[in-house]
């Protein structure tokens, strides 16, 4: 991109915010939304505990499989990902899971999806958090680059071990 | 694992799959909600356009001062940060802007916002949406440390330079 | 860690920088030398094309096996790990592998190897490097986290399809 | 790129592996080569103690200006950018220094440094290595974008405040 193209693009996003913050002031800003875009239920392999490490305890739970239903994206989980799990020194657990996907179109898709738990203490409720990113080839699924992704665990089961993660488009 | 136990997992998962559907459809799970916690008024140098890169178009945002508002936090920015901003291939900009903030009761903490812009083109609307994180002392802001965190660049203005940005906590 | 205590290790280090500073000036400086600690075998299943993405042309490449064998460390890679290649737009290869290894006395060890690979060109020979990081949990291994490491491809084969990877520490 | 391309590019690298391999077996493998590129020397602020954060004791070093000085480099340091500094729960110290650098014919370049130290204590010496990466736009500087770099603190000075940091290329 030339540098003039540049300043143009830069003057048209300036002229756009303006634009905005002429009609909505704050507190009348609109908080962004969290929309459904698909479900993820995964498999999950026995956690296995590696033991306190450099910046907390750590362990690492294997996903052998699983399928991502939604209106727009039907998809298989590839096995051989992992969520590496950091229980920090504060107790915050972080979880970072990172994996692929195959599409029923036969597109392969990236996903690391990052966030936290709060187990749940005395009178305080938990939390569960993740912001899920992807890498998607150009087509189809390109949306998927062009976003902020929320997700939340929603529910699960022991027998096969498996997590629902409801994944939402922040709009 | 054996083609064996892949079969007897397939169909536990099909079976599972059938139950839990029975149980928990979408639209029973409640989707975040994004939370307001505190306004950013950024203080922006001049865009220094550096030019094409390795891995697009880049170019750097100093973040020379500014205020943090909010129930829960009142801090002021200090000067010597930028946001780093990349033009992917794709016409998409990343921005990760890094800096400091330092709370009226003198708590230093860390601030990294990345998102993406997404500039409107024909027909249609732009996006833009941030996931700031933060690093702060254990205390009275330690709840920053612990959750997932939305943006939106909601306006701004041009003398003085600067951009509003409203963080919202995802619940 | 108390502020005092801080400061007194502050204090040392900036001691301890002023006496290197007093017996070493530049260009007597001892470069950084590599020292080999082991060598990865890692075994590949066929390269996954996945084309044209948000950043560049995008592969992966799944890692079903392999070995570790070194003077300290003598481990298997589990299968499921995967590397992930970014083809930038200027042509270089970026590389992310991210897997674990078990050591022959049970301890599993998270390996992210991220670097590049740049392609002999008309005259100009190729480029290969990458900076291994570990996650290890602390006891014999501790080794790997409390320092840098540096890595080549340094052959392969076809049959099985596979690379060898010479690993070393620089101090 | 054109699938084709990327298999023919696959290939021939296969090939050049393969013809590696053949030169050169394990153990007659040469080790990476640290070549001096150039010497940063960054004047800095006050350290910034933030205290025990969520995963170790935070302090922030701002770094006010400064010079690079090599063979085919010669910048200034923009003033602005900061060292954000961990002491891990293992007692090992990390480091990220983020700023830019203005070379002498005006080319703006981001610096990301970042690595470990490791205190001297009872009978162990120190250890200080970082891994510097660069993000120069298309043209003289551009392979700073196509090779992995060390550095080593090697110096500095109380008065004022400032590190030497020499930066070697890995071969």
């Amino acid at each position: 991109m030339t540098d003039v193209m540049s300043t143009v693009k830069s003057m048209l996003l300036a002229a756009w915010l303006l634009a905005s913050g002429a009609v909505m002031g704050q507190g009348e800003v609109a908080p962004p939304q969290a929309e459904f875009v698909f479900e993820i239920r995964a498999l999950l392999a026995p956690t296995e505990v590696q033991g306190e490490s450099k910046d907390g305890m750590r362990q690492v739970i294997p996903i052998i499989g699983g399928t991502v239903i939604g209106p727009n994206v039907n998809a298989e989980i590839v096995p051989g990902g992992a969520d590496y799990q950091l229980v920090r020194p504060d107790g915050v657990r972080e979880l970072e899971a990172v994996y692929m996907i195959r599409t029923d179109d036969g597109v392969l898709i990236n996903v690391v999806n990052a966030g936290i738990i709060v187990d749940p203490a005395a009178g305080e409720p938990g939390y569960i958090m993740t912001t899920p990113s992807f890498q998607a080839p150009v087509g189809k699924y390109d949306w998927l680059n062009k976003a902020i992704f929320l997700s939340k665990i929603t529910g699960g089961s022991d027998s096969p071990r498996a997590v629902h993660i409801s994944v939402y488009i922040a709009r």
